[in-house]
């Protein structure tokens, strides 16, 4: 018998305000401009200021406009205000940008984490009547060991939680996940112990990683483009789908690829303050010349041919940045309305990394335009380079 | 139709020697004595001589004796001898106790790794005729993106191969990769895309993360006791173990669980130099307390009775250090026997942290004297604290 999983109860969760690009903007260029400072030493108050000048120029033009980003969540920016006057407000990791201009060591960063993904954790399950078979928790932006999510468990009592990290996979993390998932629901009927509910819990805590100390075009794009983001959902047995949910997007198939010869375009790692994320302008271009055959892959694996099925797709794709979304329109000549949630999520929040298309998926089953039965391809990017997608239909 | 799956093909690999214990403990002694020196800075010879003195006695005292480990891993000790002389070795994450008494900043010593790692691959995979269909890679000492499996992955054309990243998860993490594999086996037959190999690849390379500058007897503890460890080996489907492997192990039933008010017994935090370990020595107090429930509930969910078959056992248990074995031998008044296998595998290697129960699988599967259709109940546990459970039958 094969086991259906279908994907619902999408809830984004928040731990501040979105700030609107255009402040982002600004005041990402003052610290930019604060720590340029502090590494090149200017020895007059003119200096200073052509600094401060070049640096807006910098920012504003390589930074991403508020015509694609409305506004982020980028907790660490939260009541940032440099005006040069003696109450500035420094980002809080980085609290005295002219004398350590790369901010708190990264074992502080993850106290911040920890804290706050505790605190989502509390407010996400204060009415949770049942626990769920497992979480899994999906971050690349804080590791720690007992994780919160361990720790919010065991705390809870939830002696038959099994709890999995997925770490430090990047923006495409959530295919993983729910491949996980779908492996979990799918070996548990196999075990002759059949799960319910697995929840995917994730937490991209991106703000904790801004890193002001390298001034390049590209390192510009990760600050101005990236934004925190934390949503929970869950993957149901079809069973338990049917005992009260509304809507959601069960799994037709999946896949993942590894693009030839793009390691070095995008790559995540370790550091001493920070992660430090490389990003290459020709990412896009990479994704564009692969993306065709793995997507006509992905959907004959759930018995299609794409062209018969294409110009009513939708697509949710992992917004990356806007370039990623126009080569895809184009590669695939598909109507903007095919891929307005990408866009609008991208509008609305930025990149929030692994929880964006989830985002997407949130949407696209609140949406009551778009019917039951609607076919959703869904895609990501990240480092690898690695392509993930999956087929679902809106149920 | 349920789906079963096997463990085969268990493949240790090494980076380089064992080194005696005797030698570790007498170097270890020397390094972290430079390293009080260097902060303490003691004002004349005699006050020197002094730490090294109490240094040595300390190691003696607390650090793990060679009558439990024989020899370890530990790469980054390789050739480390200290006599006070001019030619004297550091130990490579290390170059400089005396100046940066903390040794590589952390991004130097994840380069290291995705170096080591990489051989491994080439040299593993050199003569592999089929690709798997997965790679799942487990480590709590390596995080880079993309990772050293993916890079080795997209650089042999393997395109149909998924890799995902089993990380931070510490010394049980090779029963949540095995939970995946089981997981990623079924998922594929219930999308009716049935997989017929999944490899789990671990590379602890714990020596990476060697803490000389905190002198606690629970760091000397640790220092003593792990070691660098590296395994791969395969899930199979019943099929394609069938088609040439001579034994495995099939998983009859698999649990994990968080132990309540032991989140702080065990951490595995990032830190600017190292990962942080903090092991108390309470943590078997902890597991032998609620290590009977957990085990039988493992073997009852195969539909077993824990009295009738626990005199018949094999007991394949991590040995996190020798008294974790000893609580768990009383708990359940095992013969000796019954928990060799642990016991020479700490003896031969250390604690491998996650490579060290695939060890013990790989040494049952290849003694002759274990006859097929032996039960082995396999445990470990980890940060959480977390059990893991999997009652398996050598096939």
């Amino acid at each position: 018998m094969p086991v259906s999983v279908i994907l619902s109860d999408f809830t984004p969760m928040r731990l501040g305000e979105g700030i609107p690009q255009e402040t982002l903007l600004r005041e990402t260029a003052n610290v930019f401009a604060l720590v340029q400072c502090a590494i090149q030493k200017p020895e007059s108050q003119e200096a200073a200021n052509r600094i401060l000048i070049e640096t807006r120029e910098m920012v504003r033009h390589y930074g991403v406009s508020a015509g694609y980003i409305k506004q982020r969540q980028a907790n660490a920016m939260e009541n940032v205000e440099i005006t040069d006057e003696e109450d500035d407000i420094y980002p809080d990791i980085l609290p005295r940008p002219l004398q350590q201009p790369r901010g708190l060591p990264i074992s502080e960063r993850m106290e911040k984490f920890r804290k706050a993904v505790n605190g989502l954790l509390e407010q996400h399950y204060a009415d949770c009547g049942q626990a769920p078979d497992d979480i899994i928790h999906v971050s690349c932006t804080g590791y720690m060991s007992p994780s919160p999510v361990q720790q919010f468990t065991v705390r809870n009592h939830w002696n038959n939680t099994i709890v999995t990290h997925n770490y430090h996979m990047g923006c495409y993390a959530a295919f993983p996940a729910v491949r996980s998932a779908q492996g979990f629901m799918a070996g548990s009927f196999a075990l002759g112990r059949p799960k319910s509910r697995i929840d995917i819990f994730h937490t991209e805590y991106c703000s904790l990683h801004l890193n002001f100390h390298r001034l390049t075009p590209n390192n510009i794009v990760n600050m101005t483009l990236f934004a925190d983001g934390f949503m929970c959902y869950s993957a149901f047995s079809q069973d338990s789908f049917d005992a009260g949910r509304q809507n959601g997007l069960e799994i037709l198939s999946m896949a993942e690829r590894l693009i030839p010869d793009s390691e070095q375009e995008m790559t995540w790692d370790l550091g001493e303050n920070y992660f430090e994320m490389n990003l290459s302008p020709a990412v896009p271009f990479f994704i564009a010349e692969h993306i065709r055959d793995f997507v006509e892959s992905l959907v004959a694996m759930a018995g299609y041919k794409l062209g018969d099925i294409k110009d009513d797709l939708l697509f949710a794709v992992h917004p990356g940045g806007p370039k990623i979304l126009e080569h895809i329109r184009k590669r695939f000549q598909l109507a903007a309305e095919q891929m307005r949630f990408s866009w609008e999520i991208l509008y609305e929040n930025g990149n929030m990394s692994s929880v964006t298309v989830p985002y997407i998926w949130h949407a696209i089953t609140c949406d009551d335009t778009i019917p039951k039965g609607k076919l959703v391809l869904s895609m990501a990017f990240g480092p690898g380079l690695t392509a993930c997608g999956m087929l679902m239909e809106k149920v």
